[in-house]
């Protein structure tokens, strides 16, 4: 019943269709033009539906009538090689239409999944599994802004079977149709079915579908052409709402003051010379996992948060000491620049994920989010707390594609910080590492504590656990670092 | 990892319990009290976690500390044989804390999928699935402004022994271990590894679970109260923020005016003599299923919406002349009583939910949400909107459940309406049966279309279709219903 609306054999004739066409492609420019003024929502709209409904033909009749400069196509066929070697997610992530611009995908997030489902390689509750992610996604554009406007294009059997054969009549549109279509034509039934499922389960109230019948083009462009026009008018128009207040039960420090941080050993050393041992063993050890033949089939992210002044950056140095610089790469992540403020929260770092083979250092990372972002206001309530979930569910994605995540906390003692910061500003070279930031950030050491140890608790997952470092004592911190890597590395070898 | 910080050992001395304590009773009394008079939000206290580690004491702490008045403990232990006959969720709908009291749940909706999953009666991938469920209901709950506040108490394998062996060793409380307990501890690790399943995914910025560890009493109980003493307080005194907007674009009417109902052939008739016929034949199939053995394992709910004077009424009495009194229902829907009002939307519908054998009427129903409320903006866009996903959820939980579900939309042109509506202000006895409401509803006509059509896309599915019925002719309208509940219940039947 749910297609039913859209196999009425919805018209609209000539005379008004050339009637309406113009009023509509000015407003769809203009709001086009309001739309990049603002600077504020991207659009992303999803053609997706039935083979010869007409999908192709929409697309590019949305690209005729609209500002080339400010919307792209993404046809999203077979994957690259680029691209299969990481998580599905990425190809996606990488095209994201930044804020004022419209992104028209003609194949998305729901192709592949929906064509796995009815040739039988999935089963029915991978399908489901599949869906709920996709339920979170969405949910996670539009609370970050985005204009989705996902519309399914419906054709009944019959018509499909006539659309299929008007297309072979002519000669300007044989090409279109190919074996598979015909082939497709003959799992209809299956097909339909899939389909409705996928409806039911990702019409969210933030990210419903959009029904359209496809057979007569007048009907279906006009259509598809105002709810657009309406969908990017209403949020331009409509005021801003203030951001909804979260009003659950937040996680409360310890009312005993003994936290996973206070547990922690800092007075363990290692002295230098047992330290140049175990360096050069470790480091013999790394230049050898990296360059055994398995090591292709990795990819592997390394994660460093902790502590100003925990000696982040030497640990760092360490690390690729012993890597083939040709197969690395280290992220420093300050202040997102303006074309990363355009996008999603993640998408910064979902642009480093890097392919098989190849190791990824993040200094600092995603989990600004609920550490100084939390700590310092720059983020609501809301969104720290949902960002626990959205790190979850982004990190499962990596990890079950084989992405090797390992994750470190530095963590050094009150004292040794001031220390450290006393030093540096007395030593020349160093002053610069040391700025009225990192003393305001000290007077919160309380906060930052707190937020640290909510952040192990609620993303330490078997598949990404967090490793805290005891890091008063550098030569320590090092040698765990390198242990656990190797560790690390040498177990997901195993299971290849 | 996600237990580690409640393994640590927390502890607080008896001297700082003792002075504490009084502060917090009276600070938790005074909340309580402030919640009741604004009456504006009920609170749903979750105590969950492994055994021995005090969630019992907790509960029975809490109970002692709180004005008994507005409190309710559920231990939520073995379900009865009348909640063994509906859905899951039925016994904890019927027992929701309403608006401004407080319900303490011992067992919850987690007790017995965990358990499923730990004996190996159900795999990972429905343990995931009924988890989304749950992750569904409870944002259902909080944006229906429950407070919901969902307590993990743990132990480590090491206390959990300590504890029980504790008590074992207490005449006074030897009697609370069981042999279910040590068995159950033989598989701490299996548990454990489902209870972080468990946790990760239900874990949410709306509803997040607060872990704490169970081996010191006094930690345990002061950490649950400031922490519910804190999401009560927070909720009275944080400014109410408007409702979120809904900036999704909406379904539009389709632009050729083509829909569902005017595809309806209201012509059709069927003369009195063969209708009576017709009707003895139907009442005749509709006794003999209802009376036949296999239908005391079926539970029927049918569903009526229509235009006003569509003859819901009429055609409801057509039925139940067939039935007999004992096991049949009529529910008829009008505003929500004051209990009713302090409950979630759904609340009043659960209810009624028939056992086995049983057949229930709604005249008028949950649909209201998105017909008149929608039509007469009694309730957001947000609102209605949410509410396809959340029918279709409780829809799904009924026929999972076995429940064949019915539902008929008695559809009648705007000529007939007015030919009807007059008729009934002219006839004396008829009267009372047409308001001026029913004038005003008629003035929204294609309103309520529009809100019709989008309702049976969105909410026909395969396990629920919607019956849409010609009723311009009566005889013909009731004749069809007959028909299609015989047709139901005998498909239904024949599949038991």
């Amino acid at each position: 019943m749910m297609f039913e609306s859209a196999e009425l054999g919805h018209k609209i004739d000539k005379a008004s269709y050339d009637q309406q066409v113009p009023a509509l492609r000015e407003a769809l420019l203009t709001a086009q033009m309001d739309l990049a003024a603002a600077g504020k929502y991207p659009v992303i709209v999803i053609v997706a539906g039935l083979d010869g409904a007409g999908r192709g033909e929409t697309v590019n009749l949305l690209n005729k009538w609209m500002d080339a400069r400010f919307i792209r196509t993404h046809g999203m066929g077979e994957p690259s090689a680029e691209e299969r070697e990481r998580p599905m997610m990425w190809r996606f992530w990488r095209v994201l239409p930044p804020k004022g611009r419209i992104g028209l995908f003609l194949g998305s997030w729901y192709t592949w999944p929906i064509l796995d489902r009815v040739a039988g390689r999935t089963k029915e509750a991978e399908l489901e599994q599949t869906l709920e992610q996709t339920r979170r996604f969405e949910k996670m554009l539009t609370d970050e802004g985005v204009i989705l406007v996902k519309f399914w294009l419906h054709l009944s059997k019959d018509k499909q079977k006539k659309r299929l054969k008007l297309l072979e009549e002519n000669p300007a549109t044989r090409w279109q149709v190919t074996d598979r279509d015909w082939k497709r034509y003959k799992q209809y039934d299956k097909f339909r079915a899939v389909h409705e499922q996928v409806i039911r389960q990702t019409s969210t109230a933030e990210a419903p579908w959009l029904i359209v019948e496809g057979h007569d083009p007048h009907y279906r462009v006009l259509t598809v052409g105002e709810i657009l026009l309406n969908a990017i008018r209403k949020r331009l128009d409509e005021p801003e709402t203030p951001p909804t207040e979260l009003h659950a039960p937040l996680p409360m420090p310890p009312i005993d003051n003994l936290d996973i941080l206070h547990t922690l050993d800092l007075t363990q050393t290692i002295p230098d010379e047992a330290f140049e041992a175990e360096l050069e063993k470790y480091h013999g050890k790394l230049a050898e996992l990296t360059r055994h033949r398995k090591f292709a089939n990795l990819s592997v992210i390394v994660v460093f948060e902790g502590n100003d002044a925990a000696g982040k950056g030497g640990a760092i140095r360490r690390i690729v000491s012993a890597l083939d610089a040709r197969y690395y790469e280290i992220i420093p992540i300050a202040a997102p620049s303006e074309e990363e403020r355009a996008q999603p929260y993640l998408w910064r770092f979902w642009r480093h994920i890097p392919g098989k083979g190849r190791l990824t250092i993040f200094d600092r990372s995603w989990y600004g989010r609920v550490l100084v972002e939390r700590v310092e206001g720059f983020c609501s309530k809301l969104h720290w707390m949902r960002a626990y979930n959205e790190i979850n569910d982004f990190e499962a994605q990596l990890t079950d594609n084989g992405v090797v995540l390992i994750k470190f906390w530095l963590a050094i003692s009150k004292d040794e910080q001031l220390t450290r910061f006393q030093a540096r500003e007395a030593t020349g070279f160093k002053h610069f590492k040391i700025t009225p930031e990192d003393w305001r950030n000290r007077e919160k050491w309380d906060e930052y504590e707190h937020a640290v140890c909510d952040m192990v608790d609620r993303t330490s997952c078997d598949n990404a656990p967090w490793t805290l470092v005891e890091a008063n004592d550098k030569n320590f911190a090092r040698i765990k670092i390198l242990k656990t890597l190797c560790k690390r590395i040498e177990k997901a070898m195993e299971m290849e």
